[in-house]
C-alpha cells in the first residue's frame, strides 16, 4: 500500500489503486489527466493514454471499463491475481497476462501484471509483489521518438521490464546452485544443505512457470495476425522472446543440475556409508583378537600349563599385539581403514 | 439416493432419476415440464428446455433419447460412468463428458456430468458423488440476461460450476503438500509421512486424469467449427479453459514438489543412517578400550606383574579412562558424535 | 488345435486353419459355402463374405489371396504373428493388424488378429490364444438390420470386441495394483512383492503396446479418407477408440500408481533400516555398561579395594541395573527404541 | 579386406574395394562390367547397373562420381563412416545412408552402408561389420521379375536385407534380458549381473540409434514428393518402415524391463541389507545374554553369595539359556531371524 | 586481447576488435580496407567484404551499422554475448547467433560467434574463448571457386568450421566416459569418480545446449524462405545440420551411458554394502563363540565341576575351535565370507 502512496503522485490520480494517468501525443507527456475523460483522450489521433493501476479494487476496473468499453470477462479476470499467462484477443482490445519475480529479503516473490491494450490507449494493472512501472515510464518518456510509436511500444517495454526483472534472480539462483555443487561434491550432506537443495528446486520449478507461458504471448505479439500491433515492432517482441528462451535454457540447465547434483550426492552417502561400515568392520575384527585370547586365559580351569609359564604372559601379549598389527596393516592395504 | 429426493422438486419431475424438467423463453423460467412433451419445446422458437438427471435407468433415457431424437451411441454411454471426457459431434447434437471433482470427508470422490446439447434443449446427467446443479439452475435463473442466450449458456454454466469445483481440492492438496514438506524436510519421515506422501501423488495423478482432458473440450467448444456454439460465447469457454490450465500448472507443480520431496527425504534417510552408523562406529571404538584392557588383566597368568603393584588398579583405570575421553573428543571433533 | 476342431462346424469349411466362411445378404446368413467360391459370392450386390481363419498355413492363405486378389505384401504378413498393430491400405482392400490380450491361468496372453477387409467380404485370421470370434459372428447375425451395413459392420464388431476384452484383463490389474499397494505401505516389502510388483509392471508396459497403436488404426478407419468405411460408421470407430484411450489412461494411471508405490516401498525400506540400526545401537550402548563394568571388577590386581568391601558386588550391580534403565528410558523417549 | 577377396568374383571388378559391378536388363544379368562404362550403360533404357562397394578410397569414389555426375558432397559423406541414417535428394539422384547391426562372436557390431541411386544406377557402399550384399544380389537374381522393376527394387531389396539383419540381434539381447530378469528377482545380484545389465542397457541403446532414424527414411520413401520411386514400390517401403517400428518397439520394451529389473534388484538389496542387519541385530541381542551373566559372576568381589551356592552354576547356566532360546523363539516369531 | 593482437595482421585493420576488414572480387582477394569505405565495396557487383571482429567495443559496431545500416536491435546483441542461438531476418539482413566450444588446458570453454548477413557483407563478430576465423579466411581464400559464391559461403565456411570444433570436444569427453565406464563397473567408486561423473553431466548438458539449438538456425538456412540464400548451397547447409544431428546424437547417447553407469554404480556400492554387512554379521557370530565359553568358564563359582577336569581346558578348546570352523565352513558356502 505504501508502495502506491509513494507512486501516487499525478494531480490527476483520484483514487486508492490509481498510480497515474498520462496522454501523450507524438512521444511527448501532454498532461496528466482525469480517468473520466481517458476514453475521449484516447479517440483522438496521434494520442496514447496510458493508465498506471495497482491492485484497484472492483470499483476503478469499472470506471476503466466503461471508459474503454473493455469486455467484462478480461475486467473479471483483472480483479483477482492467480491467473494464467495469456495473451486473449477481443472485438478491439488485447488483454495480456504476465507475472513478474523478484529477489525480497533474498527470497523469491511473484506478482502479476495485467495490460489491457487498444487504439490509444494501455492500461496496467499491478497485483502483488514487483516493481513500479514508474521507472519504464520515465525511460519511455526521455526516448520520444520512441514513445510516439504508440501504445505497441508502451506494451513492449513493460514486457521486457518484467523480463529483464527476471536475470537477476537468476543470477542468485545460480549462484547458490555453483555454492551447493561444492558442498555436495567434497563434504558431507546435511541437513542445511539437504533443505537448500530442496528450496532451490522447489524456485527454478515456480520461476519456470513464470517464464514459460509468457513465451507464448510474445510469440503471438511477434505474429502478424494481430491488427493492433505495428509489424516494425515485431523483431522488438521477437527480441524478448529470444531472452525469455535464453531464461528458460538457464532454468533448465540448472534443474538438471540441481538432479545431477542430488544424484551424485546420494553416491556420496552410499560411499561414505561403505566406508564407515568397512571401518568399524576393520576395527571391530582387530579387537576381537586381545578380546578372545583375553578370554581363554582368563578361565579358570585348573589344568591351564600355559598360565604357569614364567613368560607366558609376555608371549601372550607379544602374540596378541603382532596379530593386531599384520590386521591393521593388511587393512590399511586393502584400503578399509 | 437421498439426494435425488432432496433435489426432486418440480412437480413434473416424473420418476426416479429426473432431478428437474423445466423450460425457459428468454431467459425466464416459463414451466416445470413433464418429459414426454420436453421435444416438443426445444422446437419453439426461443425456448430452451434444461433436464437434470441423477444416475437414469435405461428407461429413463430411452424416454430423453426419443424426445430429442439422440445417436443411440451417445445415450449407451450415458448410461454407464467411466467414460473418458470428450466432445462428440452427432450430426444435430453435441454429447460432453467431464469429469467432476470434490472432497467427501477429506477424501477425493470423482463422479462424472454428460451433457446432451442440441436447438433449444440440454440435458445434463450426473453420476456419481458431485454437487447438484441446482445451484447452477438457481444463479442462471436469477440473470435473466445471460440465460436467454440460450442453450449454450447452460453448458458454459455447468462447466464453469464443475471447474470452479477443482479449486477446493486442489487447494486442500496444496495445504497437505506444505505440510509434509515441512515434516520431510526438519523430521524423521515415518510410516504416517510415507503414506501420506503416496496417497497426495495419487489423488494428483488422478485430479489431472479429470482436469487434462476437459482442456480438449474447452478448446473445441471454443473454436468456430461446431454449429451450436455462439461465436460471442468462446470467450467464456476460453476462459474455462484458461482455468483449467491454471489448475494443471499447479498440479504439475505440486507433483513435481512432492517428487523433489521424496527425494530430499531420501536424501535425508541416507544421511540419518550415515549420522547413526557413525555413532555407532564411535562408541563402539569407544567402549573397546575398557573391554581390552580389563580383559587383558583378567587372565589367569601367574606372572604378570603389574597385577601385583600396588597403584596398579589405579594406574589401569586411569589410563583406559583417558584413552577412552581422547576418544570421545577427537570423535567429537570430526562430527561422528 | 483343438480350438479350431471345435469351432470347425461349418461344412463347408474345408481344412485346417478354415473356422468358417459364410456369405450373408441384408444381414441374413444365406450360406456356408466353399472358399473356392468365396470370389464370386462377394462380388454379387447387397452379399458379404465372411470368412474366419486360425493360424492358417501359406497355402490356405494363398488360396484366399487368389480368391479377393489380396496384396502379397499384406498375405505374407497374415502367415506370421508378431506384426506391429496397423491398417494399411491398399487399392481395393483394406489390411487391418490388431493385439488381442486376455487371462489364461491367471497369467497375461497376447495374440494377434489379422483382417482384409474389401467390397463384399471380410477374412479375418486369428493367432495365438484369443477369444474365438464365433461369438461375435453370432451377436451380429442375431442383429440382422445392423449386420445388413456390411463388411464396416463386421470390421467395427471385431475391433469392437478385441477392446472390450481388454477390460477383464485391467480389472485384473488394477485389482493386483490396490493389493500391493496395501502391502507396500503397510508391512515390510519381501522377495514375493518384488517380484508381483516387477510382474504387473512388466504385464502393463506390454499391455500398453497392445493398446496404445490399435488407436491410430481407429483414428484412420474414424476419418474421412478410407473409400470402404461408410461415413455412418464412424461414430462407431470413434466409440472404439474412445474406449483405447480410456483403457490408455488406466494403464498410465497404474503404471505410475506402481511407481509410486515402488518410490514409497524404498522409503519404507530406508526407513526401517534406520530403525533397526538405532535399536541396534542403543541395545550396544546399554549392555555395553555391564560388560564394562563387569570386566573392570573382573580384573585380577591385588589391590583393588571395592572387591574388598561387603556390599561391593550389590552396589556394582545397583550401579549397573540403575545406569541401564537410565538408558534405556532415554532411548526409549528420543524414539530409538 | 578377406570378405573384399572372398567376394571379389566378378571379372570387370578392377580395384581394391570394388566388390560388384554389374548390369541387369529387365531383370536379367547382361555383364559383369568395368567401372569406366558403368555411365554409358545406365543410360540405355531398361538398363540398371549395380555397383557394389565395400570400404573404398577417395579414388575409386571419385571414378564412381565421374560415372554418374554425383553430388561432391555426397561423396565426401561416402568416403568416411560415422554419418547419421539419412535420405538426401539432389537433383538427379538420391543418397541414402543406413546403418547395420549383427553379432560378432556374441558382440554387438555396428556398420554403415550408403547408397547413391538415380536412373538407371544403384551404387551400395559398405563401411565396416556388416553381411556381403551378394546375398542379397543372388536372391534378386532368382527373381527377375521384381528385378526388372529397377532401382527401385534393388534399394528395396538392400534396406529389407539390413532391417531383416536387425532381428537375429534383437533376439539375442531378448533372450540374455530374459536370463538377467529371473537372476534379479532370484538371487542376488553379482558383480557380473550389474555388468551384464549396463552392458544390455548400453547396446540397447546403441541399437535404437540405428532402428530410429531409419525410419524417416522409409517414410521418405514411401511418400510421394520422390521422383524416382515407383508409386507401385510404397508399399514395400512401408513394410520396412513396419518392421523397424516392431524393432523400435522390441527396443523400448526391452529397455524398460531392464529399468524395471535395475529397480526390483535395488529393492531386493535394499530387502537384503534390511534382513541382514534385522538378524545381526537378533544374534547380537541373545550372545549379549550369556557375555552379560557370565561378565557378572566373572567379578572378583569377595562376598557374591551365588558363587558359593553349590548349584550356583548349573542354575545359572539354565537362566541363561532359557533366556536365549526365549530371545531366539520371539525373534523368530517376528520373521527377524 | 593477445589473440587480437596475434591476429591483427592486415593494414587497413583500425582498431581494437577490428581482426580483419577485406574485400573480394569473384573469389579473389582485392584488398584489405579500411572500415569507413566497406559499405561502398559492399554495393559493388560482385564484391564481397568480410568483416572480423573479436569482442568490439559499442563504438566500433555502431561504425559497422552505420556502413550496413544494420537493425539497431541486432547490433545492440552483438555488443554483449550470451546470447541464444537464433537466426533473425530483417529487412535488407540475418542475424545469426552461434555458441563455439572447445578445450582448453583439458576444461570445455564456451564462446559465442555472431554473424550479420547482406548482399555482398558478412560480418563476423567472436566473444569468448574461441578459435580465430584467419583459418577459415585462408582456407576460403584458397578455394577461389567456391568464394567466389559470396557471402552464402562464407556463412557456410564459419559455421562448418565452428561445428567441426565440436568434434574434438565430443572425442575427449566420450574417452572420459569409457574411462568412468570401467571404474564403475569393476572397481569401488570413490570421491573422484563420482566428481568425474558429475563433471561429465554438467559439460554434456552444456554441450547439448550449444549444439541442439544451432540446428534450428541451420533448418531455416536450409529452407526457401530466406532470400540471401543461394539454392545452389542448401545441402551445404544440410550437411552443417547432419553433422549437428550426429553430434546431438553422440552427445545423448553419452547422457545416457553416464545415467547407466551411475545406477550401475548405485547398484555395486548397494552389493558391496551388503557383502560387507555380511561378513560382519558372519565374523561376529564365529567370534561369539569363545567370548561366550571363555565367559561361561572364566565365572568365579565354587562348584565349577569342570574345571577341576584334567583336560577340561583342551576339551573346551577343541570344542571352540571345532565349532568356530563349522561356522566358518558353513558361511564360507553360503557366500557370506
Amino acid at each position: 500500500m505504501d508502495e502506491v502512496a509513494h507512486l501516487h503522485s499525478g494531480p490527476a490520480a483520484t483514487g486508492a489503486g490509481l498510480v497515474a494517468a498520462v496522454v501523450y501525443c507524438k512521444g511527448v507527456k501532454v498532461a496528466d489527466i482525469d480517468l473520466a475523460e481517458a476514453g475521449d483522450w484516447a479517440k483522438r489521433p496521434d494520442h496514447v493514454v496510458w493508465i498506471g493501476l495497482f491492485e484497484p479494487d472492483v470499483d476503478l476496473l469499472e470506471r476503466v471499463r466503461v471508459q474503454f468499453s473493455l469486455h467484462p470477462l478480461a475486467i473479471e479476470d483483472a480483479a483477482k491475481a492467480h491467473q494464467f499467462p495469456k495473451l486473449e484477443e477481443f472485438d478491439d482490445s488485447l488483454f495480456i497476462v504476465a507475472r513478474t519475480a523478484q529477489l525480497e529479503d533474498g527470497r523469491l516473490a511473484f506478482g502479476e501484471t495485467h495490460l489491457f491494450v487498444g487504439e490509444g490507449y494501455v492500461v496496467s494493472v499491478r497485483h502483488g509483489p514487483s516493481r513500479s512501472y514508474s521507472f519504464v515510464r520515465e525511460r519511455a518518456e526521455a526516448r520520444a521518438q520512441r514513445l510516439s510509436e504508440g501504445e505497441d511500444f508502451i506494451v513492449y517495454a513493460i514486457l521486457d521490464f518484467i523480463v529483464d526483472n527476471y536475470a537477476p534472480v537468476l543470477d542468485s539462483i545460480a549462484d547458490q546452485v555453483d555454492d551447493i555443487e561444492d558442498h555436495v561434491l567434497e563434504t558431507t550432506v546435511g541437513q542445511h544443505e539437504i533443505e537448500q537443495l530442496y528450496t532451490l528446486r522447489r524456485d527454478l520449478l515456480r520461476l519456470r512457470n513464470v517464464v514459460v507461458p509468457l513465451q507464448d504471448v510474445c510469440r503471438r505479439l511477434e505474429r502478424s495476425d494481430i491488427v493492433f500491433i505495428d509489424p516494425a515492432m515485431r523483431p522488438h517482441f521477437r527480441d524478448v522472446r529470444d531472452h525469455l528462451r535464453r531464461a528458460e535454457e538457464r532454468i533448465d540447465t540448472l534443474r538438471e543440475t540441481l538432479a545431477f547434483a542430488f544424484e551424485a550426492s546420494l553416491m556420496n552417502a552410499q560411499m561414505q556409508q561403505t566406508n564407515i561400515s568397512r571401518r568399524l568392520a576393520a576395527w571391530a575384527a582387530i579387537l576381537a583378537v586381545p578380546t578372545a585370547i583375553a578370554g581363554i586365559y582368563g578361565m579358570n580351569f585348573e589344568h591351564m600349563p600355559e598360565l604357569k609359564w614364567e613368560y607366558g604372559y609376555y608371549v601372550v601379549l607379544a602374540v596378541t599385539i603382532t596379530i593386531c598389527v599384520i590386521l591393521y596393516w593388511r587393512f590399511r592395504k586393502s584400503g578399509w581403514l
